[in-house]
């Protein structure tokens, strides 16, 4: 399912190459021999990529669903090390240990202020890619790449598998949970049982979640969900799963609602299950239209959410960075699959058939 | 445009009647004598209503755009004395000055206690009417109603106008701002330069917002906004007023939008004018359908909002009582017209025809 040598899409007359995971048509990944990514701009660093990984929401386009364009790079999740540094960077060398996140902070305009990084204004236009690959490109470094303060050889495999989450599904699914409004004692429901998901239930683990509910239907998910914090376990979907929720909070509600899917069907039972007053923190790519805003107008019902930041998420003392590496918590248990980079087809389709919850891409050391 | 004498609709063998108005038709409200209101459950409280006053919503059945019951009591905010008292009631007694808010307040349900009042359980169907009236009912009255630590006769008119705002108004506007997620040093915009609207303006300052952008294009309302706090004031409307909101935030649009009207457009414009990571806390009765969630969604933009509550935001040290005792603040300074009951008809024409921001009505003593 793969192929080696030069790509005709990505030829620019450059003299040395490294392997990457291209898109070819739906249901089909193909890696290539790309032109070994240069310093663009004075900001930029290479990375030589030690992991990456495949997301859920690359299943849309995978799937036909969603629309990619042929040819194009893929991966937006990686770690690395850094190989080369533009004239601008300053906070990083070559031989930092660094997090490669799906997102651009430059760290200056009014979002990234915010902190919202997901909707920087000074963004290169088309989204991140190209992360499963040996070698990647990332600009801003000094703002947009999270720096590891640890030696990856002296860390265990668990370790930098849960540093990978950090790229991007587990600050999604911590996301999800700030978005929720958890507090201290909170009741949260979270649907959706992929990385994404199961993240949620452990961040809402960590932002004080007394009652976490997690729908779903797969036992190697509903164990990793328990693992994560999760204290309740609904399998029912739809009207059936809302008839549940609302029968198991007496009829009242959750405080919380992370919505990790973004069907119609998950949302409007995400909408459903939510008290009056509750909020929804929502992180599923939307694949619902429109909403009856009147109902959660009258049930004083918050709808937040969208796509994640990682670095505020990421660093400082409290940072999930710093807690992996203490060891408090263990995001990486939801790669149950990892495959080496001229399998990356393969791991698609482990997590599109659900025979992985999520698939890591073992590519450096 | 009132008439006296019993009502047909309001007979019931009572011996005595008081005046009470009461909605005829679109346009035409009535004052009929009606039963003296009657302790029902042990719980409730007769109040002699001092002063009431016209709700912006109220004009929606008003004008017929709503519906509403024919020969239904009228009004839903008011302060006054308490006259009676159930066998249960153990914090208020006759002779006690109280606010009368719009919300139902059990103080023991999921709703109540998590502070939305608005979405009490335990409220009676069809929700609370016929303030405009001598003499009122008021159910669940130790935890639903606010005791005012003050004599009446030894307040000023402007305190007991000011006072009489937190039975709705006040806490609607200060609910906007909360929903807004107003933090110090904020950028707001305020759509609905009506009691409301304003009451936002004051609340967005109060809760810490540097800039306020109030849309407005009536000078009378503009020179109450400034009052409140507003440093700027937008008259366009619809695309025009988005368009000047963004040139004014150098294209990033407003951290916190305060959607106080309910009509497609300017719900439409204060979803345009969010920056991403945005709140919008809406509380004018929505008047559209759906919305583009996908929009808000990309834009990390959180919507929130709907009926206010009143006991958590009018009770407390810091609570809005105390602050209009002290002084702080001086709500009652959106009543611009002063009628009696039987002139309620004309209380509802002037704030129709915009020729008073809102109606007060003067009832008794």
């Amino acid at each position: 399912m793969f192929r080696h040598g030069p790509c005709p899409l990505h030829t620019q007359g450059k003299e040395s190459w490294v392997k990457a995971a291209v898109f070819a048509e739906p249901h089909h990944i193909e890696v290539h021999d790309v032109p070994m990514p240069q310093i663009v701009k004075p900001g930029d660093a290479i990375i030589r990529v030690i992991k990456a990984c495949v997301c859920g929401s690359d299943l849309w386009w995978f799937r036909g669903i969603g629309q990619r364009q042929h040819g194009s790079l893929t991966g937006h999740e990686a770690i690395g090390i850094i190989e080369e540094v533009g004239p601008d960077v300053r906070t990083l060398k070559p031989g930092d240990f660094v997090i490669a996140p799906f997102t651009h902070c430059c760290g200056a305009c009014a979002a990234c202020r915010a902190g919202f990084e997901s909707n920087c204004f000074n963004a290169e236009p088309g989204g991140n890619a190209g992360y499963q690959a040996e070698y990647m490109r990332a600009y801003s470094a000094d703002t947009a790449l999270v720096k590891v303060p640890a030696d990856p050889k002296e860390l265990s495999e668990d370790t930098i598998a849960s540093l990978l989450t950090v790229a991007d599904v587990m600050c999604t699914g911590f996301h999800a949970a700030k978005c929720a409004n958890i507090r201290p004692g909170s009741t949260a429901v979270v649907f959706g049982d992929g990385g994404v998901g199961l993240c949620g239930v452990l961040s809402a683990k960590l932002q004080g979640a007394e009652r976490i509910i997690a729908m779903s239907r797969h036992e190697d998910r509903q164990r990793v969900a328990r693992a994560f914090g999760a204290t309740d376990i609904v399998p029912e979907r739809g009207d059936e799963a809302v008839a549940k929720v609302m029968d198991m909070t007496d009829g009242v509600g959750a405080d919380c609602v992370l919505e990790c899917v973004g069907t119609a069907q998950s949302t409007l039972s995400a909408l459903a299950v939510a008290r009056p007053g509750g909020t929804i923190g929502r992180v599923g790519v939307p694949h619902i239209d429109s909403i009856d805003v009147n109902n959660l107008f009258w049930r004083n019902v918050t709808l937040s959410g969208g796509p994640a930041s990682v670095t505020p998420y990421a660093n400082g003392e409290n940072g999930l960075v710093a807690k992996i590496i203490n060891g408090d918590i263990q995001p990486g248990r939801i790669f149950t699959a990892n495959f080496d980079l001229d399998h990356v087809q393969d791991a698609y389709e482990a997590m599109d058939e659900r025979r992985a919850i999520k698939s890591m891409l073992s590519i450096g050391a």
